[in-house]
């Protein structure tokens, strides 16, 4: 069953845009989703998430944990931090994530993609990348990267990432 | 031959290492190599380069040239950016340069490695590339990487970096 309808259908998303999840600075929620039982799907640029709502998603799929202080800088120098949330009524949660380094001119390169287990095998995947790269595209960036774990490449390939196009290899340096 | 002697000799750096190359801003200028001619090799942090002057040395390597106003807010952008100096009496060339992207925190991407084809074959690469790695560990960043072309995939794997551990790979974006 295809859950989630028209994600980014532009006529159904033009009054949710203009909602705020966060308040104080100013931020975008576009990409509205019109669900079955009412919830809706939005998208949001904001800085200003959570800490212990995104661990507790990074959690759920099992991620190692890292210092609440770390995460909040790397936040904070992502060119791009992308947060998807379920919205139901008044109640809001928190069920994905992505973000981006960038040079903020040719190269960007997103990390932390996650998406809650909940919430998984009904293409909000592929639309929080959608989102992300369409992002990036707006911002004129011309050459965005990632590094994917296995399981994960057939997902990436599908959305168009290519894995060493030209040969060109992803590298990781590790200590002598 | 080994023309250059002692790189990251700290004995030998010490007086130069106070040197400023760049009026303005402080800048640090470490790594100091003393040459059997008397020319030294400088490190330099600045982003303060003449951009022509990077553009001669990445003509120099055969890159496809990108609009200056682009180059000057990727520098601008990125988390570090160095530079590789022949200096010698009064004179000073751009032999090298290597610029980083990153969170500040976990991750770090280093772009646009470049040593001067004059230059090429004696080290310096391994130099300029041990100084970025010395720099990215210096400020707390665990996790380094790069895109590698096929033909310095082994010059990076001699300087620790692995290609695809633990299967990860690095995928580039497309358009459809």
């Amino acid at each position: 069953m295809v859950f989630w309808k028209s994600l980014f259908n532009g006529s159904e998303s033009t009054s949710a845009s203009k909602e705020t999840l966060f308040s104080g600075d100013p931020l975008e929620v576009t990409g509205t989703t019109y669900a079955e039982n009412g919830a809706r799907i939005c998208f949001s640029l904001t800085r200003e998430l959570d800490l212990y709502e995104l661990e507790e998603l990074c959690d759920a799929v099992g991620w190692s944990r890292r210092p609440l202080r770390k995460v909040r800088k790397a936040m904070e120098h992502s060119f791009l931090v992308v947060s998807m949330w379920y919205i139901k009524g008044a109640k809001r949660r928190l069920i994905g994530f992505a973000r981006a380094t960038s040079d903020h001119a040719f190269n960007a390169t997103i990390w932390d993609v996650v998406v809650h287990p909940d919430f998984q095998s009904q293409g909000l995947g592929k639309s929080l990348m959608k989102y992300t790269i369409d992002k990036l595209r707006s911002a004129d960036i011309s050459n965005i990267t990632l590094f994917a774990d296995p399981q994960v490449v057939d997902f990436y390939n599908r959305l168009g990432f290519l894995v060493d196009p030209e040969g060109i290899k992803g590298m990781f340096w590790y200590p002598d």
